[in-house]
């Protein structure tokens, strides 16, 4: 029986993780769940799981959770909360399912406890790579991704020598606006870009996907996850999104993963890693989908490639300064308050504006974050 | 330093082993070398390399040889001076390169030496993949494949765990007919059958790959090699030969390596494992391809693989049967002496006429392969 906190539990990624505890409920046991607002949904999962322990967003919510459950768990709150959730002795597997920066502080106190760790919080590589995978080293611990390109790399490079990789190559859909023209791109609403063609996902992650800052992001992920430079991580689109990404080895060969896009194939992986579990999807049909293609991304169309590159090759605080300015700027554009083309332009401003710091400490990473959500926001008051 | 002896030297896999050979000087010393009637280039081989042992078709070939080097190493014939080479004391590895039936007996006898197995052969497997395989598991002996399709599922195997394997995917480039109707089909020549869209390969392989027999030989050597029920292996057309085979798991993940079309590649893998060799080709370009097909083949036009899923499934005797009756068909096909669509035919009345025995040794399956030879010669003379 493997022992799982799941945080992030009311997401996308934490709803289906927990679907996947359900169906096999003879080898997980839900031991606690760290959510944020929507206490609504976490009741409903406190009542089928019976966890030992929940965190939420605030003291207030906890309260009025406490209200509405006849026999309450023991209810935390607050960045505290998701950490007590993290690191709670009787965890095996921490599932790291927060989205965004909030996620680094939690996932790092689950690896410094010790904690197996499914990742699909990519900030936490992103922002703390170096420290979390420094960590993760010292304690032994796994660090199995989520992200299915992560997971089909994983997949990709399991049995293989380290050494005999010559590169990766993470595939990307292309989003929703795969191709259009420059003119088209200023005016495209959030409403057109939360309409993904492949995945359903969250709407940060899905606007990510749809300016290519996701790739970006995974990019700084890979990098991080299989200490592999960044030169030898290239993007192709691949609209499908049958083949999840590949790794070239030295001989010339490549090694890939392939599926249907359900999350729920990457995150049993990673609950079950080594086995595999039996899921009862629908398989991969190559001769039903017919052909698979692939092309080089147009990264004047989509900057978001670029800026995350130069921010890894860069490395120290500006990954953190990229990921907190683009937090903000695909915020802003959610609610209005920025055009589509302009949230890498929001991202790059703030990283031509900031003054790099080395990082030692998680604080380096908390404070250049903090400072990147200042700037970005003065960057986007000032464009009004 | 691994010392090699490689039998069918002078063949195409022959051929490019040596070529790695040299390229990798400080890791492989070719020790021995089996060869047929091809003395011209042995003598060029022998010459280079410096085997201590040579073995020919002949006892005069053998006295042939001799009077043509100055210092000639010991130099047998037959089929007893093939398994003298493949059993060599100071031999570590058997390159198993022989075209046809004939290399059934020397790979059996390298497994019993004890020697590990790069298997280019399908014929050992195919006549006796129950003997060859028993005999592998008790000496300890890896067998490593080299057709491109085996290499392929071999390296989607490797640190997976056999019993989340759910199905095995070969893909078929289809061959130079793939969208002949059956008319068409009834006068294509030796020329056109010889002119392989992909590959280079030897003749009666290439021949093999136009009737799809070659795909059907590898369902055979698959289920052998890797202990796949024969309903678990699953063929697809796949015309651009870049997908080189796939592995399905229990959790819907399909696993496959691709790479360009050039044998080096699973030769240069079988030769390392489970180390990679640095090789110096092009790389597989995915978006310079553009796009991948896939499509089910039609095997009312190419019954080939019926007649071998048929074959398997009965097993004992049945599939050296098929081999024998194919090799005959092929042979004359060659030499103008039938038609192309009556190469599927010849063997499928070689089957009908069989009478399945056990297999408990080599004899059996030899005594069946002989039987066959005779019974479609039989065949072929009366449809004259």
């Amino acid at each position: 029986m493997k022992r799982l906190a799941v945080l992030g539990s009311t997401g996308s990624i934490g709803v289906q993780t927990l679907d996947i505890a359900e169906s096999f409920s003879e080898r997980f046991q839900i031991v606690a769940l760290g959510a944020g607002r929507n206490i609504d949904l976490l009741k409903e999962q406190i009542e089928q799981f019976r966890p030992h322990t929940v965190s939420v967003f605030s003291e207030a919510l906890a309260q009025k959770l406490a209200n509405q459950l006849s026999a309450p768990p023991e209810i935390v709150h607050g960045i505290e909360g998701l950490i007590q959730v993290a690191t709670l002795d009787e965890v095996d597997m921490v599932i790291s399912a927060l989205v965004g920066a909030v996620g680094l502080v939690p996932t790092l106190s689950a690896v410094k406890a010790k904690k197996n760790i499914a990742l699909a919080n990519k900030e936490s590589l992103v922002m703390g790579g170096k420290i979390v995978m420094e960590e993760a080293r010292r304690m032994g611990v796994d660090i199995l991704p989520i992200d299915s390109e992560h997971c089909a790399i994983f997949q990709s490079m399991v049995g293989h020598h380290r050494e005999d990789v010559h590169r990766i190559i993470l595939t990307a859909s292309g989003g929703p606006f795969l191709h259009y023209p420059m003119e088209k791109l200023e005016n495209v609403t959030p409403q057109e870009a939360l309409r993904h063609p492949r995945w359903e996902m969250g709407k940060k992650v899905t606007i990510d996907s749809a300016t290519l800052m996701n790739k970006g992001l995974e990019i700084i992920e890979a990098h991080w996850l299989f200490n592999i430079p960044v030169e030898r991580i290239d993007v192709q689109i691949h609209p499908q999104s049958v083949v999840h990404s590949m790794v070239e080895y030295t001989d010339g060969s490549i090694v890939a993963q392939m599926g249907i896009t359900d999350m729920r194939i990457p995150i049993s992986y990673a609950l079950s890693y080594p086995e595999r579990l039996t899921l009862q999807l629908p398989p991969l049909d190559l001769c039903e989908i017919g052909e698979l293609t692939f092309f080089r991304p147009d990264r004047s169309r989509f900057p978001a490639l670029e800026l995350a590159t130069h921010a890894i090759t860069i490395g120290e605080t500006m990954p953190a300064v990229l990921n907190a300015a683009n937090e903000l700027a695909v915020n802003a554009y959610l609610r209005g308050a920025l055009k589509f083309i302009e949230i890498p332009r929001i991202v790059e401003a703030t990283m031509d504006a900031h003054k790099i710091q080395s990082v030692q400490t998680v604080d380096d990473v908390l404070k250049a974050d903090h400072w990147a959500r200042e700037t970005a926001r003065e960057f986007l008051e000032r464009d009004r």
